[in-house]
């Protein structure tokens, strides 16, 4: 499995779930992550087999939860989108009213305030904790 | 269980699977579907009953494969957002290279352009027939 240098370039790495690659979007506005399933030739949800299928929905709650625990976001956001880069992932977004870009959709619509390196790192080593 | 009125105003009703309500965005720009569980107070995914994920899963599966088989679109968009209306919906789009938003979402893009009644309810019934 070979990660897309654009997600590899926009991401702090998290951790490895059964599936997914957990990946922290390096825009410190919204705790923001996405899951890579680890199906290289994959762009759609519904071309995984059931069982990953499965997995990927049982990931999905794991990181709802675990945002909502952490941060108590107003909303979270889902979504998957692939339009500019093809390889499948899942982003999983906590919201809150007054953010960026509430109550509108995150992607498209500014660039991003990188995390210091230290933050970002620190943030990736705490949520990997939460995680495993 | 009551659909939330901004939902009733923006879409064609289509039909009721085993979990949702399935609705036809009132907007011929894109072939666009909203999923919404027939669960009045929920707002996201991960606070179902895991046996109503799977369920959603499943029906987002249908969804996308009707939507490919149907319209052959460069790519699917899903998104669970509700940032403006909470009741749980999950969108399920057909894009193409080239549509109003494209490569953007579609969400918060710019005003729909409403089918005739006609063109909607034809699509409407098409749609229900491949479903069920």
């Amino acid at each position: 499995f070979v990660l897309d240098s654009r997600l590899t370039a926009d991401t702090i790495p998290v951790t490895d779930l059964t599936l997914c690659k957990v990946l922290l979007i390096n825009d410190s506005r919204y705790p923001w992550l996405i899951l890579v399933p680890k199906r290289a030739e994959k762009s759609e949800i519904h071309h995984l087999a059931e069982e990953e299928q499965a997995t990927l929905l049982t990931e999905i709650t794991q990181i709802s939860e675990m945002l909502e625990a952490e941060f108590r976001p107003d909303k979270i956001n889902i979504g998957a989108l692939g339009n500019i880069v093809s390889q499948l992932h899942v982003h999983i977004i906590a919201r809150n009213d007054g953010d960026a870009a509430w109550p509108g959709p995150v992607w498209g619509h500014s660039p991003a305030t990188a995390y210091t390196a230290e933050d970002g790192e620190k943030l990736a080593q705490s949520i990997t904790q939460k995680l495993t």
